[in-house]
Formats: structure tokens, sequence, C-alpha cells
């Protein structure tokens, strides 16, 4: 595929219309052609407007219909692996082959989408019939189903640079919903996001449905994002990034005139609890799986573990001195943009500032903006009294928090704020530490973790990615597994109606044998 | 029961720290006794403390306790039904028979919400077992319940003293989450409100629950809404009410370091759509109907038909004089509050002066704050020229949309905003136009309804009442029905956990024998 560098808006090429910008290459610190076309507030106007014509078709679309599309989109995506992971390589100094597993995990997230629409539990189907004798006033027909909230926006994540970005798990959940779709590239990966999105409108085309299901669009600075965020057209947002960027767009949209729900997934520690009988057991096992996990992507993941709390005590030196190890034999590998470096080298100054202590620091940087590894350390006390060493430094770090007793390790995690994830290190000994543990974790996050390190993130049903906040600005809601379907969808109930005017799902012979629950049965 | 007029804060009684009020009799425009405490907001700090507290015992009871709990609340209401409803018709003017049915419909909705929990189904169960040979790499087991957000407040509106008031469907759908409650009672029937949280607080102390499970505030001015809304242990706002007074308050929240979900039900026109064959047929007889209901409770209900759009032709002129003859007849009745009766007569002011022509008015008024019931009539062209006249009227009044033709009366539904319900008359011959109408509808409203006057509040499985924006602030959630407990509730996923650290109704052998899906069936 050759990369035009347009802006896809539903079937138009677009050229830049607010000049132009290449994508670099942090491996090398060399930018790489071609140009990509900036576009402004009129190409999002267009693209709005595409997709406000296509939304009642595209979200009357049968579910047959609808799964085929997510299914010709997962065909698309493997059709392309190849050279989306190379050119995904090239912009973001990742390993091709892991790149390769992201986009097959992309389609797959796709293709289990499809599944989703197929059997249409989604539409959350409810029916209270009739009941003309019912005393002291009969009771109508009702009869409720799901359907799309409307066009959506959506904000591509820069790390994950394929199933957080055009075609990651807010398009593929927006579009089984039955929205239509803008997503706002990334600048970081603008040839990864040029041949995703091609791959998605082309399944547009060849499915036969209206052009504005889907557009992609791109900008310098904030214009952009915000004319998105604005836009009286779109309904729903969603955002993956920093706390301090998804903040702007959610309290931006909530002060339209018409406020409409934003979803942002925004910054977690995901602090992990080592208890006293799994720290004398495997304390070094635990700290070498720790910094194994921390170090994946150079730190660059909203699931990497950041702090890690141990009970002073038998186990500890050997956990740190493993821990150490590992971080002073990990080579600093380059990041994915030098503001992310450079916010990564500011995030770490800053840590040391608030009073955390360096222990060891990885291999040196080579190029200019490698990430060299670092484990830093405090004590409870003085962990409980600085905020600042609670906040996320998005790299190849982690912070040891040692803690006295039991009960400060409890007041270390009443102390955190809302979080993605949690993760326990226990034996069957540590149960009872756990169980008070347990509801302070619950009220935090969204997540909790026994045991593991490598968990990479599961799509599936029982998935959560969202948390309290500032994890999630909703923490009601995921941005990843298959009831992230939910943000996009609302319902309307039907009253009284004759079977011939009910949508397809609710009428009485039930045709597409959807599920559907009687009077709550 | 003796009223004593004090705030409920937990099991204190709290007597005036911000002044008192007295209750108005809008019948009489007579003050009643007691004095009635105002409260500030250390009051609301203190409450909120309380409810925190509460949180992790009240939102981890078991669900047989919570819904015996429940249940509870259902019996102290019956038994005090007699006093609440003759409190409440001093208290608003309503009649005492209509508001003893409210009472009783307050308490089955505790009883359906008991249902709810005993059942688990709301936990929305999801467990994906572990695949330990899954290629390329195995997966954990996960497991998902949903869990309670947090202490939550309610503002109760004016317009049901009972229904959504203290002891309304918010009210039993946060506390049936697991949620902690503090109600800020409206200032519009404080000694109904007493008699509620009295019904409420005596079901905590007689279940041995902690007292901040439930708590009433009540104040003058915005100053104790607005520290509720603030308080940053509050992690949930409920709110019915005017969209002047939501918006105020959503933002507000947005604004909060840590933004809050929010769910304000606030205008709505519900219109009223009479297809040609319909109006042909029976104009008549759906002109009589549409005013019948537009006049209950003096028209000050959210789900009152506003505006009746109509094709000039057959039926119309027996439509116009059905409704004129019956608001001609329709005696003045006191409004809840002299705000309320003020703003319906501006709001009558303004719908003329955009151009709405009065075809007749009802009686005139006795009493300074009686309603004297409007009709008003304006042709579509002219409606679809004013925003003006879409705005709500809160109170005994409606307004005729004469339409040229069928594409006048789509173009009138594209003009709506969001909205709580639509009606559409219609015979077998109009299914072709009410085709195209429904899916312009089904974007604007969270209800449809087909052929029917009388249809009141529903509270079942496939109720909605909310809609997209200004019908609510988030349309995808419901204020009425057994999916109301939808706004109070977020998704936890457990990874990975020893069958014995597992919330009970994730356990292995489901000892609870909740609903639980599994991988997605």
């Amino acid at each position: 595929m050759k990369l035009t560098g347009n802006l896809l808006i539903g079937a138009n090429e677009v050229p830049a219309t607010e000049g132009t910008m290449k994508a670099l290459n942090p491996a090398t610190n060399q930018l790489i052609e071609p140009d990509f076309a900036l576009g402004g507030v009129a190409d999002v106007d267009r693209a709005a407007n595409l997709a406000d014509e296509a939304f009642d078709q595209y979200s009357h679309t049968s579910l047959a219909q609808r799964s085929a599309f997510l299914e010709r989109i997962a065909d698309n995506l493997d059709a392309v692996t190849p050279e989306l992971a190379a050119r995904a390589a090239l912009e973001t100094g990742l390993p091709e082959a892991q790149l390769q597993g992201e986009a097959a995990k992309a389609a797959t997230q796709f293709r289990q989408f499809a599944a989703v629409v197929r059997k249409g539990r989604f539409l959350q189907v409810a029916i209270d019939p009739a009941q003309p004798d019912r005393q002291p006033r009969p009771r109508m027909d009702h009869r409720l189903q799901k359907i799309a909230i409307g066009p959506v926006a959506i904000f591509g994540a820069s790390n994950f640079p394929i199933s957080y970005s055009v075609a990651g798990g807010d398009t593929a959940s927006a579009l089984a919903a039955g929205a239509t779709v803008i997503v706002k590239a990334h600048n970081a990966h603008p040839g990864a996001s040029e041949i995703q999105a091609r791959a998605i409108r082309q399944a547009v085309q060849d499915s036969g449905l209206p052009e504005g299901v889907f557009s992609m669009v791109r900008g310098g600075g904030n214009a952009i994002g915000e004319a998105l965020v604005d836009h009286p057209l779109i309904k729903a947002v969603t955002f993956t990034g920093s706390e301090q960027g998804g903040m702007a767009l959610y309290r931006r949209a909530q002060l339209r005139p018409e406020p409409i729900p934003v979803f942002t997934e925004m910054t977690s520690i995901n602090p992990t609890f080592i208890l006293p009988h799994a720290l004398a057991t495997r304390g070094e096992q635990i700290g070498d799986g720790f910094v194994e996990r921390m170090l994946v992507n150079v730190g660059q993941a909203c699931l990497k573990p950041a702090i890690l709390i141990a009970i002073d005590g038998s186990g500890f030196e050997a956990l740190r001195a493993a821990m150490a190890k590992r971080v002073a034999a990990a080579p600093a590998r380059p990041m994915l943009t030098p503001g992310i470096h450079a916010s990564y080298t500011r995030g770490l100054d800053d840590l040391q500032n608030a009073g955390a202590k360096l222990v060891v620091e990885g291999s040196a940087a080579n190029g200019d903006v490698d990430g060299q590894s670092a484990l830093l350390e405090v004590d409870g006390q003085h962990f409980l009294t600085e905020t600042a060493l609670a906040h996320e430094v998005f790299g190849p770090a982690a912070l040891l928090v040692k803690v006295r007793d039991e009960a400060e390790m409890l007041a270390v995690a009443r102390s955190l704020r809302g979080q993605l994830s949690a993760t326990l290190h226990l034996e069957q000994s540590d149960f009872e530490l756990a169980q008070r543990l347990l509801p302070i974790l619950e009220r935090r996050t969204g997540r909790i973790v026994v045991n593991a390190f490598a968990h990479p993130q599961e799509v599936s049903f029982a998935t959560i990615h969202g948390g309290p906040f500032p994890a999630s600005s909703d923490s009601r809601f995921t941005s990843v597994g298959m009831t992230s379907i939910e943000r996009f969808l609302r319902p309307v109930s039907y009253q009284g109606f004759p079977d011939a005017l009910l949508p397809e799902a609710l009428r009485e012979i039930n045709p597409l044998g959807v599920p559907r629950s009687v009077d709550g049965q």
C-alpha cells in the first residue's frame, strides 16, 4: 500500500488543509516519508456531517450485515498485517514481532465483536407483556432494546499503535454498537494509522455501507480535537492518554450546550502488594517477574506496574536485590516520542525531589530518546505524606514502597487514587490480610489480579479496563472487553406497538432469535 | 408521627443550623406548622462522612439482607401511608387519594427492587474460565461482578412528593445497588419528606445497618445542594427538576477535581403525533384523551404531553374543538408553589410572544397560585422558525401544531430536542408514515408510545424514563424502572483469584444461585 498522507473523510481523499507533518523514527531520530496532511475545523465538520447522514442507515443495519462488516474489517487487517507491523515498528521503535501480535489481536477483536453483534445479547432486549386485567389499572405492553448513541469521536493512544489506535477496541466496539465513527489519528504513528484506516474504509465500501460510517482526521495542535469534541453532531467521545489531555477534553465536552459522554482512560500506577508469606517464600521470583512486566513496551503501558508495596522483613532484601539486578541489566530502548522521553526524565526527577531514593539504573542511553530504566525506593511513612510519589511516571521505572507493617500497607492502599488494576501476591496463609485489603482495593480499582505478572489484557466478557477516577472518567464503563460496547448504547422503550412497527428484535416471534428477558426473567 | 422538622443525619436528630422554614399550603396560601430546620455545609459534611463510613459494610451486605432491608422500608411506608398522603396533600394541593396511590407505588417500588436484589441478576456476573492450554498464551480465570459506586446524593423533585422524592425511585435503586444515600429534601413538601425519611431510617435501625446508610438534609438557597455535589466523598448524584437547576448541578460536578456521574431528568415536551388516518377516524376522541392526560397533576408532570402535531385536513377541526371544549371546562387548580405558578404564567406569555395563538382558556383562577388551563395553536411553518415554541411550560397548557403535510410533520419531528417520550396515534393505514417518523423519534426520545393517553409510568424491566439531552443528562440511563439501578453500579474484574477470596457471587459453586454468563453465554 502506498501511503498518501491524506485525511480519509468518508470516501474522500483530503489533502492537507493546515500544513503537513512527517513521522519520526524514534530509534534513529530521523523523519520518515511521506508528508501527512493536517486538517482543521472544516474537515471535522465535513466528517461529522457524513457521520450523521450515515447514522440512520448504519445504526439500523441488520445484525447479520453489521457482523459481516466487522469480519470484513478483520480480514482486511489480516491482509495488511506485514506492512502495518513494519510501518508501526518504524514509527514507534517497538519490535515488529510484537506489532504483528498487536495487529492479530486487533483483527481478533473485530471478529469477537462480530460474534457479539450476531448473538444480539448486547441489545439487552426486555419485554414486559401487557396485563390487560391487572388491578388497579391494566399494564400496556413495554419492550426495550438498546440502540447506538450517535456518531462517536475516537482519540487513539500513542503507545499501542494498533490495538488502542485507529483499528483498536474503541473503534471496534463503537462500530459494533451501530455508531458511526470519526477517529483522530495520533501523530506519533501516522503511517500505521493510514494503513488501518484504509482497511476499515475498504470494508465500508465492500459492504455497501454509506461512506460516513468511518472517517479519519489528523491535525497539528489541539484545534482539531477541540473541534471534534465541540461538534454538535458528535454524541460521544473516547480517549486514551494522559490525565491532562483526557481531562481537558472531558471538561470541554461537559461545557457544550449539550454535554455528551466522554470516556477517558488516563492514568494508573497499578499497585502491586506483596503479602508477607508470599514475600518470605518467593520474594526473589516476585521481584524478577515484576520488573520483567514493568519493562514491557519500554514501560509505556497503561497497565505497567509502577509501585510495589512490601513489608520490611523476611524476603524483602531478596526482593529488592532481584529487582535491582534485573533493572541494572535492562538495556535502554527508544521511547515512542521525544515528548514522552522528556516527560519520563522529568517524572524521575519529580519522584526523587519528592524523596524517593534511586536504587539502581539500567544501561545508559545511546540515542536521544532512549529510556533508561530505573528502580526507586521510599518508605511507607514518607509515601503517605507525599502525594507526588503516587503519580504515574510513564516509562521503564518503578517505585518500591517499603512499609513497616500490615497497618501501613493498608494505609498505603487507602491513600491511592483510582486505578486500572491492582495485583496481590499471596499465599494461603496471607488470606486474612488479603481479606482486609480487598475491600479497600475494590473501591479503587477496576481489576484485581492475584499471583500474576504477565497478564496481557484479555479481550473477553469479564474484562475491565477502566476504574475510578483518574484511571478513567467514568468507573461504570470499560474501554476494553466485550462490555465496552455499552459506552455507545442507549435504551429505548416501545410501548403498545403493533407488531409490524416494532424493531425486528422486539417482534413477537423473535425473528432474530436474540436473547430476551420477559418480566426480568 | 409528630413532625420535628429536624434534619436526619444518620441516627442524629439535627435541629436548625441555618434558620428554619415552614411549608406552604398552596390551596389556602397559608403556612403550615411546624418549623423545619435548614442546614448547611457542616451538616452535609457530617452526612457524607457517615455515608462513607457505612459504605463498605452496606455495599457488602448479602443479597438476602439487603432485600429484607428494602422490604422493611416498604412495610414502614405502608404503615405511614395515611398520614403521609394527608400531609403531602396539605403541602402540594394534590388530591389525597392520588397521593395514597403514590405512596403505595413507592412501597411497591422498594419491593420490586428487593426482588431484583434477591435474584442477583443486577450483579451482571460474567465468568471467563481459565484456558491453561490456549495458544499462543494461556488465559487466566476472569470473573466480573458489579458493585456500588459509592455514597450517592439524591435531589428530590417538587411535583411527585413521594414517588420522585425521599422514598422515590432514585433512593430505592441506589439502596438496591448497595450505595449509601443522602437525600436533599425538596422544600415544597418538608413534612412529607420527614415522614418518608423516618420510615427509611427506622428500617436502617431495625435491620441493624450502620446509621450512615441514609440521611436527609434540607437547606435554604443553593448552598446545601452545592455542598453535596462538591463533597469529595459523594460519588454520584441524581436530580429531577428544571433544566436550569439540573444543568447547574451537572456542570458543577464535572468541574470537581474528581468529576462524578450526575443523572439529571430535566425537561421534555413529550410530543404527540396524530397520523392522518387516526385523525380522520377519531380526531375528537384523541383531542379529548390528550387534554385529560395534559391536565393530570395540574400539568405538573415530566410526562405531560405539551405539544400535539396534526396535519390540517379531515378530522382536524373535530380534534381542535374537542380539545377546546375540554380545556374550557377545566377548573383552575392550585399549583405546587408560588414559584411554579409564576413560571407557568411567564411561560404562557413566552409562547404567545413567540407567535402561538391562544385558542381557549379554562375557568379563571380563584386563588393566587391556581393554574388556569390553556390551549394554544401555531402552524408548523412558524413552529419550525421559533425554537421558543418547543420549550416546556410546566403546567396545564398545551400547544396544537397544525402542519401542512407529512413532510412538515417529519420536519417538526426533526426539529425537536431530546425527549422523555413521544406518542403516535395511528391506524394500520398510517404505518408507512409511522415508519418514516420512527427513526427520527428513536434518536430523540427514550420512550415511544402508540395509541395511548393514560400511560402512567410503569416501574418495570422495559421502562425507560430518560432520553437524549435535555430530557436527561445521559441518555444511556433511566431514572425509573428496574434498570435505573445501573446508574449506581460499576464493574470489577477479579483475575486468578483463589475461590476463598472471591466475592460470594463469583465462587465456583455459585452459592447464591445468581445468573452468571460464562464466556458470554
